[in-house]
């Protein structure tokens, strides 16, 4: 059975990612607003884990002259499009500087090692784990006390991976609903600190979609709330001009930001 | 020894704090925003927790004329400035609906029976914890890990007490630092759901300085990230329309939100 693939560009023009049209995770402005996470000029090792066809993992290439990629997936299906990508003529610049790991993020001890995922081994890791996918949606057993706990251990498994693979004083940003806020605060606890929190709102008077969090590995800086992502104006589907750049991959989330 | 007072006007007009110029803590736009958590046309029964000289408090019985309030300070020195305010003559109409319990918040059990806080005897509890005394300084025994959990009680002690004597689906409306973000989410967990989260910023390209938190008793709703409040535009002192109508007790914080 053939799958129908398209064949879609972003940052105008700089990178392509070969994605299947039916099924699995398609690529968007999530993926280009967790690339962003990554600081301008950044130089050394980055891990996109949950990296589908490779989306936010290019995009940081494109952006990120210095940086080199590894892409971590574990579904079949995905990785076939992750090679595709990788292949295409199109990319072959910027994918000499990446690699694919076939892997679950959720590996732990031996097991991670073994799929070349050495500790302290990245310089920054991103993720977006699969929100949209039927472990996060709300279904009746999600409800119940005990899948409760199950549904809950999802950023609790990723985060474990990602302090386990990033070096000390190494960077972490992931993309994920407002909703895992609690979840997600409470598995960075004691792991990673310099907490900053973006968060991402379709228009300035509706509630917030997306959370971008950013973090270091070990550190004691306090938590941060930075200046809100706003897609677009209060009418029309066209990017307000910050959104535009960074899903162009023009600027970093942190251009023009006071850190203090 | 006498302590130097100021009675300032707030909500143009509708009511008057009598506050210390020297000592303790003076009320301003944090206590206005506090009180704009509470629902337009709110009718019932609210605690201020930690209300200081009464300003939050005053704030909601000048916005919503169905209201009671009842003022829970422990320092004997801001009580007579609660009392002041209470007893002058500017209040005399809105404040029949006040009341003041002199106890502290972190009471538990029988001792918090003792001083007229029942259990599940409010519809409403708002509180501004006291994130600027001392216990919540980053001072070098903050930074140990065993002083660190001392420090972290904070939120834990004041939200356990406001779980006990707000009703089942009663409302809660906090304000606080965003460095306690963790700390807060960590708190309500289990106790209070449906979880609004407004960043407030100073200024649109400026890191956060407050955040308000509402919540409801035991709801199981998904948290929610709501549109920010600006205080004031890129330039100059003066608060943006939005703003302004919450510091003058003319909007509640959820007036023109959309919320799902």
């Amino acid at each position: 059975m053939s799958v129908k693939e398209t064949i879609d560009i972003f940052h105008r023009g700089r990178f392509c990612l070969v994605q299947p049209v039916q099924r699995g995770h398609r690529a968007g402005i999530d993926a280009m607003i967790l690339a962003s996470c990554v600081p301008h000029g950044f130089m050394g090792k980055v891990a996109d884990l949950g990296s589908g066809a490779g989306a936010a993992g290019l995009a940081v290439l494109s952006r990120c002259p210095e940086a080199c990629v590894t892409l971590v997936e574990s579904s079949p299906f995905m990785l076939s499009f992750t090679k595709k990508t990788l292949a295409h003529p199109y990319n072959a610049e910027i994918c000499q500087r990446a690699c694919i790991v076939a892997a679950d993020v959720t590996l732990i001890g031996q097991a991670r090692h073994k799929a070349v995922l050495a500790d302290s081994s990245f310089d920054f890791v991103i993720m977006n784990p699969p929100f949209n996918r039927p472990i996060d949606t709300r279904t009746p057993d999600c409800e119940k006390a005990k899948a409760h706990v199950m549904c809950k251990g999802l950023f609790e498994t990723w985060l474990r991976t990602a302090e386990a693979i990033v070096q000390p004083r190494g960077g972490l940003g992931l993309i994920a609903r407002p909703s895992s806020i609690t979840e997600i605060l409470s598995a960075l606890d004691g792991r990673f600190g310099g907490i900053k929190i973006v968060p991402v709102y379709p228009r300035y008077s509706l509630a917030s979609i997306r959370i971008i969090i950013a973090a270091t590995r070990s550190s004691r800086a306090t938590t941060q709330i930075l200046p809100p992502l706003i897609l677009h104006g209060e009418e029309g589907n066209a990017f307000l001009p910050r959104a535009e750049e960074i899903n162009n991959g023009q600027l970093s989330l942190w251009n023009g930001v006071s850190l203090n």
